[in-house]
Order: structure tokens, then sequence, then C-alpha cells
């Protein structure tokens, strides 16, 4: 059995930062079954020793299968659809998949991430005008860049949905703070509203969050 | 032919801070020959047509191998070590493998690689006092989590070095303004000198921003 370590009873200001969601996706999308350990991150649970002995660093998410343990996002959604025999074949098309994964975690995530920081944690912090100006001028030209490497495909790596896509959507949806970063990007608007349309996306949104006593509780 | 789009010309400040030592540590590990297609980022090479063709961020590294293209320093490793016939067998170790590198990348890079912005880019910011003391902080916990997790073993996946350990060692080289993050990590501090003193990577290291000229020229 899979359990995905997430996060529940937090302020509707933290909506849509934890990063559950994408293992949460991937097992919809594949038609795993699975559970949820709920932690309380105002109480600090994904600190405590349960999450610690699966992820050093305490951070959500953290997946266990059975006696397999896993962290990192990227990391679990990869193994959740190599599980399912869903991995490209090739070491060029394994390549290219990487690649993408890491750019939604490294390239793209990291300006539009610490748009929502400026935003939810650190309103009243000296310098906010300046960074947030540059971080919003990076963003809007990163997605810009996004918008002509994908072009006209549906999914970073054609026709089909891949981890990629799960690690790139839910990271730009961490900018729907600063809605203007997607101003030269209408075709990476387009691809993250095809991905938020998918049923597998809305049953785990449904999920997340939703703490002990829904129905995944583990 | 794998040829490397790297950094040269900048000033010393910015050592140390291209990504491109990753694949050209990777290379020299794995012996395999390369070029490299020298950029100046001053000039604003990395953002002209050439990087851009391989590369649609503009970024810092990117890869050609024959018409084969491919950036993001995490996917570039990788797909090196996997074109060497050393990638790990079965899916749980794949999986480890991975959960390793996008920790390096995406929990332990950000703090270090933000502390060095502070103090190489933004030093005359408003702020940057509270700051910087926070992320001293976060990146102290996660190194000595890191120590942890790290134990007794050598390299992070075991007895031999793997994709993981370029980007980690490289990962927390950023850190190198700050050496106090790694006062309560001495087996992290023994691991990163470990993975130094190894030969391929002071071939890298002097390899590393040479520029026209040098051996390994395109």
């Amino acid at each position: 059995m899979i359990t995905i370590y997430g996060a529940y009873n937090y302020p509707s200001v933290f909506d849509g930062l934890f990063r559950d969601l994408r293992p949460l996706w991937a097992l919809e999308e594949l038609g795993l079954a699975y559970r949820i350990h709920w932690m309380d991150p105002m109480k600090g649970e994904h600190r405590e020793a349960a999450n610690r002995s699966v992820n050093p660093f305490g951070k959500i998410p953290s997946m266990t299968d059975d006696a397999f343990k896993l962290f990192e996002s990227g990391a679990i959604v990869n193994y959740l659809f190599e599980k399912s025999g869903r991995s490209p074949e090739g070491a060029d098309a394994r390549a290219i998949e990487a690649q993408w994964c890491f750019a939604a975690l490294n390239t793209v995530e990291p300006p539009l991430l610490e748009i929502a920081m400026w935003d939810v944690f650190w309103a009243g912090r000296a310098g906010r005008e300046e960074r947030r100006a540059e971080l919003v001028e990076a963003a809007r030209a990163r997605l810009a860049e996004l918008d002509g490497a994908l072009g006209d495909r549906p999914y970073l790596t054609g026709a089909e949905l891949s981890p990629a896509d799960i690690l790139m959507a839910t990271s730009i949806r961490f900018g729907r703070h600063e809605p203007g970063v997607l101003a030269q990007a209408p075709r990476v608007k387009a691809y993250v509203e095809r991905c938020e349309a998918r049923p597998a996306f809305q049953r785990a949104l449904a999920a997340q969050g939703k703490g002990p006593g829904s129905a995944a509780a583990a």
C-alpha cells in the first residue's frame, strides 16, 4: 500500500503551497490505491519522528510503498509513473523527461514561489518592493521562454501527460499571486488550464488537505 | 561529440556560481571526450541564439551530443552517467538516486545559493541582515539533517559516486561564503572534501572558465 505524508488543518493562506498535491495528482492519474498520513504543519507534525523516518529534512511530501521510503516530490512522481509502466523508453527520451522535471523545479518554480513567499510571509519586510518587481520580471521572462519552447504541444514531452507536467503545472500555480506573469505566455496559460481540467487533477485538489476522517485517511 | 555550453571571462566574484562545473565533473569521472562552447556571461552570450537553440531559458550549462540537445545540469549529469552504463538498476534504486538529485537541487541548494546572492549581488539592499540570518539558520539545519541521513556512507547512495553526489557537493559549495553552515555537519564536511579530492573533480575545476584557446575549446 502506498502512503503519502501530506498536510492538513492549515490556514487558507497556505492553500496551494504544499507540494503533496503532486503525488496525489500522479496517483489519481495512474489509478493507484493510496492512503494519506495527515500532518498538521502548524503544530510542526511534519518535523516529528513519523515523517523524519521517511524524510530526514522533515518536509512535505514523503511517501512509503510498503517498506520502501521516498521523499522529494519530483522523485515520488517519477517513481509512481515508473511503477505503473509509464516511464519513457530510451536514454534520450528519459533525459528529455528529466530535463523538464528539473526545469520545472529549478528554473520555473523558484521566482514564482518567492513571489508567493513575499506576499504570504514577508509582506511587511524591508526591500519587498524592489525584490518583488525583479521576481515578477524574471518569472514573466521565464514563462515567455517556456511558451516558445512548449509551442503547440499539448504537454511538455508530447501528446501525453508525464511527470514533468505534474511538476511544471503545479510550479506555475505558485504564480497565482501575480497573474500578470502569464501575460506573455498564452500557450502556457492554456497548458495549465488543460492540466487543471483533467479529472485526476480535480480529484487530487479535492483530496488535498482534507484531513483525518476523509476517505483516504491512513 | 559532446559539447558543453559553459561560461568564461567572468570576474572572480562569480567563481563557483556557474553550474557548468557539474557536467564537466561528470565527463571527467566518466572519461568521455568533450568540447566546450565558451560564452561570456558579462556580454550576455548565454542569452544569444547559439545557447537558446539548446536551452530556451538561456541558462548555463547546456549540452549537445551530436544532434541531441539537453539542458538543466541535473538532467545532463544523469544523461552522461546513463550513456556510460552507470545508471542504477531497478525501480527502487533509480528512485533513490532521483531523490538525492532533487534533494540537492531543491532542498540543499536554495538557501546556500541565496546566501551567496545576498553577498555577491545584493550586499547593499534593505532587509539583508534579517534574511541572511534566516538563511544561515535554514542552511545549517538542512546540512545537519543531511549529516544524519548520510551517516557513514562515503557517497549518498553507497560506496560509489553517482550523479546525486555531483549535484549535492556542488550545491554545498555555494555555501563557501558562510563556512559556519557546516558547523553541525562534520560528516557532510568530510563528504565534500572527499568529493573535491577526486582527480576528476580537480580536472573539471581546472577546465571551468578557461575560455577559448584552452585544450577543450570547441
